[in-house]
C-alpha cells in the first residue's frame, strides 16, 4: 500500500491541512513513528508528540489548534481514534493473504461436510458427521472431534482442538491451542480415599461472533451444555469449567477462571486472573477487577475488586489503611498504656 | 437410547412411583427437564421443582414424600446422586464411538510397538522405543517423544505433547494440549546478567489413574523424575514444576501452579489459582483454598487460605475485619485526641 | 556414559579423595543417591547425608573437613554446584539423539527455505516464505506462518504455533504448546454493548537466547512489534500481551501475566502468578514477588510484593499485623468504652 495523504484523508472523510501529496505506506504510533508513515493523536497525554514525531502524516481531532508549526501533514477528522482503527483495518485487509483450499494431507471423514471456499489446512482432522459452514478456515493442525458443527465464517487458527458433539457458530475466531469440550473436573470422592470420574456427556455451545484467546480451555457440560453466548470475548490462557454460561458480550481479560455451574451475565467485564466460585450468578454489567476472588453471587450492578471481593472504591481505601495497620497496632498499645 | 421408566428403575435396583411404561431417551437437570428425559433430585434445595419439572421421572430417595400430586413418574432409590452417576456413565458408554486402528497418515519410529486394540489417530507421532500399552488411545495430532512408555487402558486426546522418557502408566487420561515433560525453569544466573540453563535431564512419571486437564505443564525433574502418583486428578491449566511430587489421590484445581521441589502429600486438594511455593511439604488431607499461596511447610491436617495462607477460619474473620479498617484508623485517631 | 571417578574429576578439574577407579553412570541427589552414581554437595543444609549416603562419589568443596571416615569418595573442587552443572551438560549432551533431516509428511510452502542440519519432525508446516536459520530444529507438529523467520540453532518443541510475520532469533528455545503471535485482546466497545475488534497488525520479535516455556502465549502487536529481547527468560502458561516490551535477560515465572503495551525493563524477576497492568513501566533489576499485583510504574529497584505492590519488607509486616486485626478491633472497642 502506497498511497498520498490526501486519499487517506478522503478514504476517513477527514481534511488535509498541509502537504497532501506526501507518500505513506505504513501505519505507526505518534511517539516511535518514522518518515513515510501515518501516526494518530487521540489521547491529549500524547500531544507534545506533534511537535516531535517523524511521521508524515498525522489524524488529529477537527479542532486541534496547534501551538507552533509543525512538520507533519495534518488529516483532520471527527473522531481520531476510529479514523486510525479504520485505516488500520483496510490496511488488514490489504495484507491478509485470503487462505482456501484444501491442503494435503489433511483428514476428512467421508461423513462430514464443508461448505464453499473452506480452508482446511494441511494435517487437519475432521472426524465423522462434522459440517463446516461455507468460507471458514480451518488451519493445520486443527483437530475437530466427531459431529462438530461449525458455522460460517469462522477461523480457527492452527492447533485449535474441538472435542466431539460441539457447536461453533457463525463468525466466531478462535486462537491457537484453544481446547474446547475437555471433560469437566467432576469427581465423587470415595470411601477409600479415591475419586470415582463423574460422566461427562453434555457439549460446548459458541454463538455467533464469539471470539477465544489462545490456549484457553472450556470445558463440556456434564448434562446439557457450557454456553458461550453471542458477541463474547474470551483472552487468553482462560479456564471456563463445566456448565458454566456467559451472557451476551461479555469480555473476560486473560488466565482468569470461571467454576463450574457458574452463570454470567450480559456485558460483565472479568480482569485477568480474577477467579470466580461455581454455582452463582453475576449480574448484567457488572465489572470485576483484575486479580479479585469473587465468592458468591452479585446481584447489583458495579466494580467490585479483591480478594473476597469489595465495592471497588473500598477496596482502594482499604488497600491504602492497610499499609498502616502495623503502626496503627502500636498506637493502639500506646493507648492502653496510657489508659 | 430409548428406555421404559421401568427399564432404568431394574437397572438402578429402584422403585417406580408413578406410570412406568413411559419412554425416556436422555438425562437433564430437573431444573431444565423437558418431555422424554428423566432427571434426578438428590439436593433438598432444589425439591420445588419436583412439582413444575417437565421431566417424564425423577430419580429420589426412597423415602421421599410429596407435598401434592406431580406429573412424572418417580424412581425410588437408596442414594439418588449414585443413581444417576450410574445411569450417566451407561449413558456414557452407549454413546460412546469406540475409536480403534491406526489412522493415515500416523508416524510409527519402527522401534516403537503398540499393543492389541490400540487406537492411534491420523497426524499422531510415536519416536524411537516408545511403547503403547493394550487398549491405550492416542488421539490425532498428538506427540510422543522417545523412549515414553504409556501403559494399558490410557487416553490421550488430541494434541497432547510427551517428551522423551517420560513414564504413563495404565489407565490415565490426558486432555488436549497437555505437556509433559517440558524442561524446568532452571537458570544460574551469570555475573554479567544472563542466564545459564541448568541441564534438566530427569523425567515424569504418571502413575495409574492418573487424570491431567486440557493445557496442563508438568516438567521434567532437573535429575531423577517428577513424580504424580495413582490417583491423582489435575484440573486444566495446571503448572507442576521441576522435580515436584504429588502423592495418591490428591486434587488440583484449575490453574493452580506448584513451583519447583515441593512435596504435596496425599489426599490433598488445592483450589483454583492457588500458588505453591517450591522447596516445601504439604501434609496429607490437607485443603487449600482458591487464589491462596504457601509460601512455606505445613506439617499438619487443616483448611489454609489466604496470601500467604493462615487458617481458613482466621482468614474468614480478617476478611471482614479488612472492610472495618479505614474506619478503625479514624476511631484510634479520635481516641488519641481525647487521651 | 561409565567413568571411572578419576576421570569425571579430570573432566572437572578436580581432585579426588578415595577410590578413584569406582565406576559411575549416573547423577542423582545426595539424599537419594544409589551405588553407583555420582552426587554433589553445595548446601551446608545437606552436610549430613555425606555419612550416609549410598552414592559412589560425591562432589564437594576443596576445603570440606570431613567429621568421621565415610564411603563415598570425594572430588574435591572449587565449586561443587558449578562442577555439578558442568558434568550434567556432560551428560545432557552423551545422551542426546540429535535430530536431523525432514520427516515426512511434513508441509514446506515452495517459498520457504531452510539451512544445513535443519530438523523438521512430521506434521509440521512452514508457510510461504518462511526461512529457517542452519542447524534449527522444528519438532513434529509445529506451525510457523507465512513470512515467518527462525534464525540459527533455535528449537521448537512440539506443537508450536508461530502465527505469520512474527521473527525468532538465533538459539531460542520454545517449549511444546508456545503460541507466538496471536492476536491482542483489543476491542473497542459498540454503543449496543457488542465489541468492535480492533485490527491487529504487527508482530512479535524474540531477539536470540530468548527461552519460551510450554503453553505460553505471546500476541502480536497491534501495530509494529511485541519485542522480547535477548537473554529474557519465560516460564510455562505466561501471558504476554500485544505490544509488552521485555528488557534483555528479565526473567518471568509461570502463570504470571503481562498486559498489554507494558515495558519491562532489563534482568527484572517477576514472580510465579504475578500480574502486571497495562501501559506501564518497570525499571531495570526490579523484583516482583509471587502472585502480587503491579499497579503501576515502578520507577526504582527494589523489592515489591502484594496485590496491590508495597516494598516487600512492609508486605511481610503487613502480612503479619493483619492475622491480629480482628483482635485489634476489640482492643479498640474496649479502649472506647473506657474513654
Amino acid at each position: 500500500m502506497e498511497l498520498s495523504v490526501q486519499q487517506v484523508a478522503q478514504l476517513l472523510d477527514g481534511k488535509v491541512d498541509g502537504d497532501g501529496s506526501q507518500l505513506v505506506n505504513r501505519l505507526e504510533k505518534i511517539e516511535e513513528a518514522t518518515e513515510g508513515s501515518i501516526a494518530f493523536l487521540a489521547n491529549p497525554k500524547y500531544t507534545e508528540y506533534l511537535y516531535s514525531t517523524k511521521a508524515s502524516a498525522i489524524i488529529v481531532k477537527s479542532d486541534l489548534e496547534l501551538r507552533s508549526q509543525i512538520t507533519p501533514a495534518l488529516i483532520r477528522v471527527e473522531d481520531p481514534y476510529s479514523s486510525f482503527s479504520k485505516l488500520l483495518e483496510e490496511y488488514q485487509k490489504m495484507m491478509a493473504v485470503e487462505k482456501t483450499g484444501i491442503e494435503q494431507p489433511s483428514f476428512q471423514a467421508k461423513s462430514s461436510q464443508t461448505g464453499e471456499n473452506v480452508y482446511l489446512g494441511a494435517f487437519s482432522y475432521l472426524g465423522e458427521n462434522v459440517k463446516i459452514g461455507k468460507g471458514s478456515k480451518i488451519y493445520p493442525n486443527c483437530f475437530i472431534g466427531d459431529n462438530v458443527e461449525i458455522g460460517e465464517g469462522t477461523i480457527l487458527h492452527a492447533g485449535v482442538k474441538v472435542y466431539a458433539n460441539c457447536k461453533i457458530g457463525n463468525h466466531c475466531k478462535l486462537h491457537s491451542g484453544v481446547v474446547i469440550g475437555s471433560e469437566g473436573f467432576g469427581y465423587a470422592p470415595q470411601p477409600d480415599g479415591t475419586f470415582k470420574a463423574i460422566p461427562q456427556t453434555g457439549n460446548v455451545i459458541l454463538h455467533d461472533y464469539v471470539d477465544i484467546g489462545a490456549n484457553t480451555v472450556i470445558d463440556c457440560a456434564t448434562m446439557g451444555s457450557t454456553i458461550i453466548n453471542q458477541g463474547v470475548k474470551v483472552d487468553n490462557l482462560v479456564q471456563i469449567a463445566h456448565n458454566v454460561e456467559i451472557g451476551k458480550n461479555t469480555a473476560i481479560a486473560s488466565q482468569a477462571g470461571i467454576s463450574g455451574s457458574a452463570k454470567i451475565g450480559e456485558n460483565v467485564m472479568i480482569g485477568g486472573q480474577a477467579g470466580i466460585t461455581g454455582h452463582l450468578s453475576i449480574a448484567n454489567k457488572v465489572i470485576i477487577g483484575p486479580q479479585s476472588g469473587v465468592p458468591k453471587t452479585i446481584k447489583e450492578q458495579g466494580i467490585f475488586t479483591g480478594t473476597p471481593i469489595m465495592d471497588h472504591r473500598d477496596f482502594l481505601r482499604v488497600s491504602i489503611a492497610l499499609r498502616r495497620l502495623p503502626e496503627l497496632i502500636n498506637r493502639v498499645t500506646q493507648l492502653e498504656k496510657k489508659s
